[in-house]
């Protein structure tokens, strides 16, 4: 089978970027850098990311809303630490045909200061309490530095749920489901990940603290797929957003948001991803099954309708299944299906058909089996799971082998992953680690407190904590 | 019941607009005038017509893209008649952040110009002829009317679908699926619709012909829900869409767009409403049945395990079904579903548990019949199909008593709604009735040469044709 030209394990980046264009997810040369056209392909995955997302925050009695894009600048002005935060990158609006505008518009960077004044509005009495809701919309940064599919872009696909509370513990118990959904979500997508509460210097303009949620890609350099917010009542005290309690006293929100991106995409690409292209999660693979006739022209017909049968059982089991029948030869078929990542290949010729059987190959492991006609629905579902299991362990693997707890600066030479470090709790010691590694604070690890830190390895004081170190995207 | 403050047959637009507030589908008080939040309900029905959209496209070989918002003036300033066209009412980015921007980018208006520098680059030979493609995105163009919900408004969710060809001829077969497709539609949404090929001056920028698929309002006003349009090589050979022909030669490619907007959803509003609330046709009905106890407090156990069997029948069955277990009395949740459109009612109380009967009302009608538990499901069904088969009936009649032939400007006094007249093929006896009837000119008839026109009302000569005139939205 043809491969790649450039290989994943030894210039990951460029691996990278080829497999994204040659597996046709999106078009790069759109006219504005960074703000690239989703081809077919891609949009199919991406929507199939979304489906899930809309599933967990159906499920947990979230709304969908979907709200304009444009915001007056006015309403983005509300919250100092907000506008300090995203002034720099957003994009500005200030004509309409040739007229000047009377106030300045621009784009969504993200919706709190689009949705807070509607919340004011929605929200009076503690019955109307908690509101959960979530959209699925483009989001725009003006990104300075270099840009990459998926991974940094400048039109963003991604979803933002934003939930408003009676009091901070409500707010608290609702981070703890983001995380669970974030847990059911990623498992489904056979990607292991990491939350760290970054540090006070990095957190989200506005918020009272953020967890970031962290994948550590290939190339040993972590990306941020998405964040969770408490913002306390920093937002709803500029934006007025209060409610009458029971006893009838005026009291304000607190406020939660939960938000991922379409680095989810790019993050499934170069975790799963191999030499001969995509490997897709079974979950969101637009083709879970793909059947290839093997036929000698003109002797198609029992061939055909052995996979015809096949294609129908599978279907009615529910299945994303494609019978191609192009007139290729099969070999051009297997790569055209290995680059985009069909996670099952059945192969089904003359011979197969005598015996009743079928082949099956596996896109993870290429691993292939002669199963029979009877048992092909029952072996292609367990299959489907255990190549999941598969993704997700391999995954991990990689992940576990390299995050690195250590107690010393000196521990840290050649070390490619994650580094975890005693700290003081001071801005200065992160910041002097990362200058050592040439990488950027993660945040504290959340819900890990198996082993004590000792002295942080710059100041050498008492460690209050962890603290994770990466290169990042 | 109570009913809505104003009437629909008396006031239609203040009813129109209580309707969308009372039935939660969009918040017109956002801060930018024309700009609506898209509240939980009217997102949901709006998201099950893009379904009804996706199936027909999908259905007919269109591949779902998605394009960036954003286009360069360069981009957009290729075809002449289009900037013309559609220059006066587009939003203008001038700044990121605090830099001035080396070129202006503008939001998009539609996407012709951001698609087809790629149409350019994606189209090579006659292989990769016809490109069918679509988007479902929001769009923006500066009204300057009075803004109406789902009607006018600046932000317009809308579905785009662009196609290229190796000539006109297959152009216009895509024109033909085009109304096909239209026609499946808006059956499912129980609208009858007309085409009408819009007069040479009122056609899209740029467009060699347009046909608008109108309907009509019960102010016997027409909305135009979209267009078809045929663009013969007018933007190929600007944007150099061109490719090889089996024989070498080079050629452009003949292009068309099929587009329809969130109007779809003002129509439904405005056409099957009445003064209880919304009447959603069941393709699109987020609850198509809604399932009430009526039960006395303290003694729920039998009625509701009826209730939970005949949900868990329906949903069985794949239809949106919802048991509202709210502890409020049977009259408010009448009023709540009665509201929001949902097209029937099941009532269980406990006489008709001991009778193993259930109660089932009609939306539209407000018919009510008891039938035994055993049949639901197949009633369900097929009153389900009676509701959608009924709603359309009543459009249709509106339609056909409104659409007047006529041969004179006489006639023409107290009509309401659509007005056929001769007409000889010139620009100012078309105004001079549009003045007469204080209207508009919507096109053509198209498909319908039934009764030939005889002479042009206004100057006497010969006519060409019948042209359509209405009062529009």
């Amino acid at each position: 089978m043809p491969e790649t030209k450039y290989k994943k394990t030894e210039d990951f980046n460029e691996w990278y970027n080829e497999i994204v264009e040659l597996a046709d997810l999106c078009d790069k040369r759109y006219p504005i850098k960074g703000m690239n056209v989703w081809r077919p392909y891609g949009w199919k995955v991406m929507n199939h990311i979304d489906r899930l997302i809309r599933e967990q925050m159906d499920a947990t009695n979230h709304q969908e809303v979907s709200f304009p894009l444009l915001i007056p600048e006015s309403s983005f002005q509300k919250e100092a630490d907000h506008i300090e935060g995203f002034g720099s990158e957003v994009y500005w609006i200030t004509h309409a045909g040739a007229n000047k505008l009377e106030e300045r518009w621009l784009l969504r960077p993200t919706s709190e200061t689009a949705m807070y004044p509607m919340f004011s509005l929605w929200i009076r009495s503690h019955t109307d309490l908690p509101l959960k809701t979530y959209q699925i919309v483009n989001t725009f940064r003006y990104e300075t530095k270099q840009t990459r599919a998926f991974i940094r872009v400048r039109e963003i696909h991604f979803f933002e749920a934003h939930t408003c509370h009676v009091d901070f513990e409500d707010a608290e118990q609702q981070i703890r489901e983001d995380k669970e959904i974030a847990g059911r979500l990623l498992k489904k997508l056979c990607l292991p990940y990491l939350f760290c509460k970054r540090p006070d210097w990095d957190k989200f303009a506005g918020a009272h603290y953020t967890i970031s949620i962290d994948v550590l890609m290939p190339s040993f350099r972590t990306l941020q797929l998405g964040s969770i917010h408490q913002y306390r009542d920093n937002f709803s005290k500029p934006y007025e957003i209060s409610y009458e309690t029971e006893t009838g006293k005026h009291v304000y929100c607190h406020q939660t948001t939960y938000g991922m991106s379409e680095r989810i995409l790019g993050a499934l690409i170069g975790i799963h991803g191999d030499n001969k292209g995509l490997v897709i999660p079974p979950e969101v693979a637009p083709i879970q099954v793909v059947i290839i006739p093997i036929i000698f022209k003109g002797k198609e017909g029992p061939v055909m309708k052995a996979c015809e049968v096949i294609e129908k059982e599978l279907a009615d089991a529910g299945l994303r299944v494609h019978l191609d029948a192009r007139e290729i030869t099969p070999g051009n078929k297997y790569y055209d299906w290995e680059l985009k990542g069909v996670p099952l290949r059945i192969e089904i010729g003359p011979k197969d058909v005598e015996k009743k059987a079928v082949v099956i190959v596996r896109r993870d492991t290429s691993e292939k089996h002669s199963i029979s006609q009877k048992e092909a629905k029952q072996q292609v579902l367990s299959q489907l799971d255990t190549i999941a299991a598969t993704l997700y362990a391999n995954a991990q693997k990689l992940l576990d082998e390299h995050v690195y707890r250590l107690q010393t600066a000196e521990e840290v030479q050649e070390k490619k992953g994650i580094i975890e470090l005693p700290w003081c709790g001071t801005e200065d010691c992160a910041l002097e680690i990362e200058n050592l590694l040439d990488g950027n604070t993660l945040g504290e690890p959340v819900e890990d407190t198996t082993t004590k830190a000792s002295a942080c390895p710059v100041c050498g004081k008492p460690a209050k904590t962890w603290m994770r170190y990466a290169k990042t995207y």
